[in-house]
């Protein structure tokens, strides 16, 4: 008989979000866990890791077929320990979240949820990050799970192309009324800040970041971007590059000014 | 006349470091220069912005051609604070570093250097991050000057693809032996973690987070990798997505187990 996989399931909502008991509860069907993740929230972390202050770990659960730590790392940071130092062996699946709130379109970018899955493809695991499309620290996980599920059971069966993982996003409806997943593209679109400008106590200024999604392509269901399935009621994943070279533009770069300045190429 | 082009200028090494003092020289060339960074360093902040405090600005200098702020915010809050509430017009460039250290490779998800200049992209302004190979504070940036002056020429009169941004790394070598700049990919590389394990004072342990880069294809001068390129002595530009969709594989998952969740796809 194998021994099961070992499934690293991490987050960046903070050791008690009920996403990530969701997703824990998931991989358990599929293979041994270990959980990393911090204590408090660490969302919009991105790719952050920690260099200036040392990392602590706690050992906070240890049954069979689950090991729990928790960090004062960022997410990226817990996956490296996990990879470089808990795991007795390198796990073959990394989950990241369920987030709570979308990853979708280029919030990809400052996510640590994705965060962690991209360093899980760099190191060669295959990596799925999930989000829920609600902030709602009690929101109903149940459709997201079973979404989950699937695309686990797929890449337990398929695997994944090299330094690729995915970014799963599922909208915040009952299961039964999701329509299906797509495979899609990360929408054309950005966050558009509106600095709220306040004065503390002190008369001194500070701003607090907040903003709204803007979606340069929101008709654009043809090729399938990842806004356009959740508005209509799909559960999107989007294949995510590890490497961001631009190859398409490679050549146009070469024939536009840069060509004078590459003097021995 | 034409009005002078404005020029935002970050980085992540603190409002002290000399690469940006050298970056800021050279934008003056070319038109008006807004600048913003964190007093301390910041590297390794990716593409992290700040949600559970205020931010803070200052503006701590403002002469002719030149405004400087400093703010408690990481390189993208900068920028997002530049863009929205800061600048009393768009900026047409935006111009992020000199890193002391190198950005190639995987680096560049890690760098808060380059998640400035992808946030740059993401708004549709012409964004270029720079580094140089060397983490010594008082390193010799005549060569970066040079190369920086040359790439930013060109990206003015030549614009660029929407949605890029340029990641250009420079040799720590001097101005005579560079061979030239070329344009590559990203090198497919990884950072092998050691973490350091320390007992503190209180019998604790704690880590360090600590490492070294490792080149999965260290020869692969034929398809041009920066890290090729740089061990070569030829300065790198990697042209970098902010679009992270990984569209050659899309066809392969959608044939793979995939699509049988998609239900009604």
């Amino acid at each position: 008989m194998n021994k099961s996989p070992l499934i690293l399931v991490t987050n960046d909502d903070g050791m008690n979000a009920k996403g990530m008991e969701t997703l824990i509860s998931v991989a358990r069907k599929f293979g041994d866990v270990v959980a990393i993740s911090s204590r408090e929230p660490m969302s919009g972390m991105s790719h952050a890791i920690t260099i200036k202050v040392p990392l602590r770990v706690k050992l906070v659960e240890d049954e069979p077929g689950l090991k729990r730590y928790i960090t004062n790392g960022t997410p990226v940071d817990g996956v490296k320990l996990v990879f470089n130092s808990l795991a007795e062996r390198k796990p073959e699946l990394l989950l990241s979240g369920i987030n709570h709130g979308s990853n979708s379109s280029s919030s990809v970018l400052y996510s640590g949820t994705m965060a962690a899955a991209m360093e899980g493809a760099i190191n060669h695991i295959h990596s799925i990050g999930f989000s829920l499309l609600s902030f709602d620290p009690d929101a109903d996980f149940s459709a997201s799970a079973g979404v989950a599920e699937e695309v686990i059971q797929a890449v337990l069966e398929n695997g994944l192309p090299d330094g690729i993982c995915l970014n799963v996003n599922i909208p915040a409806i009952p299961s039964e009324k999701i329509r299906g997943i797509k495979i899609c593209s990360q929408a054309n679109g950005y966050w558009k800040e509106e600095f709220e400008k306040r004065i503390d106590p002190n008369g001194t200024t500070y701003y607090w970041l907040t903003g709204f999604f803007h979606n340069r392509e929101p008709e654009n269901g043809g090729t399938g971007t990842d806004e356009w399935a959740l508005k209509n009621g799909y559960a999107s994943i989007v294949p995510i590059n590890t490497d961001l070279t631009a190859y398409k533009v490679m050549e146009e770069l070469r024939s536009m000014g840069f060509a004078q300045i590459a003097k021995n190429d």
